[in-house]
């Protein structure tokens, strides 16, 4: 009966079937939550990109439900519809565009807010979230870095999660996931360094007009041309790793010790961040077996069937020519990340093009997906 | 039971979610025929970009399933991925990835088989497959206009079926669909003509790269341009209506008779064909009126709830800004007609924007509306 | 002499040679020109982009000669790099950046200032320049419909500058140029309106980015995309030309007789609008006689050789496939108007293409023209 | 009398000024030049992309003339309008129009040859002109490797003009200039290398469509898209410097020491390649001294005054948003690489990015600086 259910809130673009996707391979697991009551969740920051990708993406969730959305107080008491500029190629769901907005308080009723907030606000906001009892799930910066939060992505580093009992805010919490461009990186030395053991990191980005958020980058700069600069990504793409590939230590993490040197640029690309990658390994190597490590990277996660988890983290491509953003960004509802061209590299000791979908993966999708991993921990109540 | 069976097949990208969708709406019908058998069927021009999205959009069709793939001598004998240069955004289908490229000879043991072949050898094949008793769903160009072959668009003229009586091929059979940039115009003329009655139709399109074919146009005629002439595209547009909106006498159209002005451009976009329409009508109207016909258009076969039919044929935006093809191009799975800014013409009487996605509602998923027409008109045995 | 001294300021880019190919046809002239002192001119909105096409056409225009920048007081006070975000596609002259930018009060000491204002204060500034005697040469659309106000292109108008008389300025005097949309429409129609008369016109752009200023369209609507709107400009395109095509009596203008409709779209374009017009003439035509006319379009300003005015004002090509906005948009420096595809119109009577440079022939290069029109008319001191 | 002279040639577009600059900084060699009668020169390959740019480039240049177009037998004895499809962004000369391709065989009047042939063609035909006793300047990459031919860029290794002697041809020769990706990369290493010494270079491209050639990658792979891959590429950048910067002995040049490793990117960019570039060095250094090192390049060329040296081979950009594409790769009229981003390498030693115009600077406008080289050594008889 919940079949039925269920299948009648799909609804029909890429994004919304994103579910219907998970659903399927995890079928018993879902039938389960699926019947029970959903979590009821908060977005704030919900009139930005990121906060409606996050609706987007939670539209037919079979575990969460949006029941409240916030974001300045500009919007704060208008219908949904009327304080957005939807620009998601999917239409608008007809019960969000009648929601009113409220202010950024927390006075919710609800246990978990994803904060798609601007930097410039996020860091005092999440904390009063945190302070009330709410388990925050962001994908600000403002906390990446603070000792006891988890920079987290669930095929990667799932047992930082472990930090989260010396955080001071009770039972609330503040979970934050990596900058668009560390993510499928990420994911990708993940395996490497398990196997390998990593020396050097030299990345290259060419990434996706849709990271720098709306209005974002003027279509006169970003037409015919290529920027070799975003404010902040690189330093973010140099610390980023270090303290996700790091060990939990006592509460704390103990960073990784290799050194990632990034070069970030903007290109003419809607979405999906593209990355040429160059490795120096601390241990012996042969091409296929860096090939076959990226292959077989099986994270633990993938027994759990999260609803957001792809079947397989990482694809690889043995066509020269792939992946491509155009061709690849979806790939398992845009949280798979492709690599390909993995060769010997004259300077470092191997190179490899890594792509993923940087509002999915490297936003709303990931910060979804650690609010599952959450979840099935306890986590949130 | 067959609930679960059917999910099973849904997989992960936007397209492939196609059926995911119209099964959703149609429940019962969709349940019916996914517990039998379902059709084999041929797409011949297999390799091509319409036989791509024919593959792509077939995948999981709740009745028709692809059985044999045809293309050129050149291709004949080859493992398909290994005959195809696959530029989907889906990943193509292992075991069609595995098929072997057949020539295009009617010895398939299937009654109904896609052509999207190219018109320098469309009109013979075609011919063949109908006289060996093959129903030849086709989008190519060459019997548009034979007298008894429907030139089909299901919610505008099911009724021009009854040509297929006057055909001479026994139980094979012929049906065309219109050129990718008539389909979405006529579309939206229908409920128009049938409100006012159409006199004149003035159209300049914008129409997308994929229309083109691959390779098609070269990146460095597209990219930060417009060309302002597509080959043949302008008469296509000017002559269809004519008979789409004709009244079947006797086994033969007779034209509509209202005059089409049609101006066609090439856009840098990648999919999605959008034309700004004006029209003066034979009898008076209001802007309103015209906007209530385009809203409230309900084509008969919506009853049916076929797998492909959108469940609003006609999308209407009140919003000045849509419909825009990277917004709505994908809407309904690409089946549905986007409309919007209805407003008086001081040239003509009104006019209007009209979207469609070219190479789904325009190419493939157009010819497989018109073959779920045909089934579910005995006319597939 | 002087032809060295000229030569000496020639740089390197297209839009800086402008002046470079203007003075080669009008060698005579120019000569003379360029051995007096140059007419020193102000720039006001001297930030925007506008403002800076002013100031990239002006360097090296041998009678003009930049001497004040004015912008909001926001950006009074401080050199002009300082002020601006210089986006232009060659370097900003070293003179140029250390001038200090002035508010917008008319207190230079020059007789011409070329107006780049925003519409929303361009109105009250420039009648304060007028009434304090300065000429001023206008892009902004406030005073375009003021009953003594030429909307002037010199090429199709030079006759409404004794509209100037009846200016209740003084020696002050403001002149305008129409929209970028319109301007190289009505460039084309002028000679079909004098050999045909002009009944009615169908017009649908396709207009390129820069026309929406700097930053303008955002990328993520821009790229892989058409936006089928842009806010007043269809209610200029449809006024403009009747007043340019109109004839002056007694201080006035008599309104054209003709109605125009149209549809404008946002194409992702960097320059260059292309525009499909179809016509309906007061008489009589022949597809040859309406190409003849186009190609035989010799206005009498072509006879003084303007620094800024085309060899040819209109290019008429004979391929199907163009104009392209890519491939002649620059030609002539940016101040030709380009004409294709004249053909038959089953609505009204002929088709055509034509395209022209939006921010030049549309916007700071055309009033550069009027500027020249009002020097050879005396009408500068 | 000689500058009118001259002048009258300049016409109207970007590309064809660009003598109209080279003349102006070095008047009087020019002058001197100008007034004798130019060298006759004729185009291998006339009608592809590099031919054509070519052709728009010798328009007007003061020392050759063209005097012969050839390519394919298909093409040969036709009109050359007829037998190209001219995409440049200027209009095709006249003179050039009307001339008669003719097949590429040692039988034309002129001592000098620009080679723009494909590389399946190449190899032999350039060795039969050389052997007939023409001085061939060739973009291909057929004899870049040969022991005695130079891989020239005259601001970077003009000393390799020694391997010449060695030549078996008589006074027929062979030069060759670097593949596209390499050019920019090395002048900006000329410098880097005499001052610090190189150890170790790492390179990701971001290479423009143009670079492909027409018709080249389709638009529908170009769009909204990047491509990993460009065949033959990575290995073109990983040797040709090591040539390039090597030491000629007698008759051989000894390879420079250290390592590249390339990852080469296609970008919907129309021109010009952006390169993100790390080095390592071989001596201590200051990233202060290593951008005075580039900002002070002043290669020996420059007092020449050759037509096509830019004033300033690398132009240093403190703004950490250039270069960009779009706003620098037509600097000095293509000719001119630009650099910027000079940081600290956490890996290697310095990152920075470099930018040049691909066809201009990378092919036929460095094969013309070649050919100037050539003559100004007495080499072009």
């Amino acid at each position: 009966m919940f079949f039925i259910a269920f299948l009648c809130k799909i609804s029909y673009t890429a994004h919304q079937y994103f579910y219907g996707y998970m659903y399927k391979q995890n079928g018993k697991t879902m039938s389960d939550h699926s019947a029970k009551r959903k979590i009821p969740v908060a977005v704030l920051g919900a009139t930005g990109s990121v906060g409606q990708k996050f609706i987007q993406l939670l539209e037919d969730h079979p575990w969460f439900e949006i029941h409240a959305l916030a974001a300045s107080d500009r919007s704060a008491g208008k219908a949904y519809h009327k304080a957005v500029n939807w620009f998601m190629d999917s239409p608008l769901p007809e019960r969000i565009a009648k929601t009113e907005v409220q202010a950024c308080r927390p006075s919710m009723d609800c246990p978990l807010v994803f904060s798609a907030l601007d930097a410039s606000v996020a860091g005092d906001i999440e904390e009063d979230f945190a302070r009330a009892g709410y388990v925050v799930v962001s994908n600000a910066r403002n906390h990446r870095y603070d000792a006891h939060v988890p920079l987290l992505i669930p095929e990667v580093n799932p047992d930082h999660l472990q930090l989260l009992a010396h955080q001071p805010y009770g039972k609330g919490k503040i979970v934050t996931n990596p900058n668009c461009s560390t993510t499928g990186m990420v994911v990708a030395l993940k395996p490497l360094m398990d196997a390998f053991g990593l020396d050097a990191v030299q990345v290259v980005t060419m990434q996706a007009l849709s990271g720098a958020g709306y209005p974002g980058v003027s279509s006169l700069d970003a037409m015919d041309n290529v920027i070799p600069f975003i404010g902040g990504e690189e330093e973010k793409m140099e610390k980023e790793p270090l303290k996700i590939l790091g060990s939990p230590e006592n509460g704390r993490v103990k960073s990784a010790d290799f050194r990632v040197s990034a070069s970030c640029n903007r290109v003419p690309v809607v979405d999906g961040h593209l990355e040429s990658v160059a490795v120096r390994f601390k241990s012996k190597f042969t091409l296929s077996d860096v090939i076959a490590a990226l292959r077989e990277f099986t994270p633990e996660i993938q027994k759990y069937g999260l609803p957001s988890s792809p079947r397989n983290t990482i694809h690889y491509f043995e066509q020269d020519h792939l992946p491509q953003p155009r061709l690849q960004r979806n790939l398992e509802g845009g949280m798979a990340v492709s690599v390909g061209r993995v060769r010997e590299c004259s300077v470092l000791d191997v190179k490899f093009t890594v792509l993923s979908h940087n509002t999915v993966r490297g936003a709303a999708g990931g910060a979804i997906l650690n609010a599952e991993l959450l979840k099935i921990n306890g986590l949130i109540h």
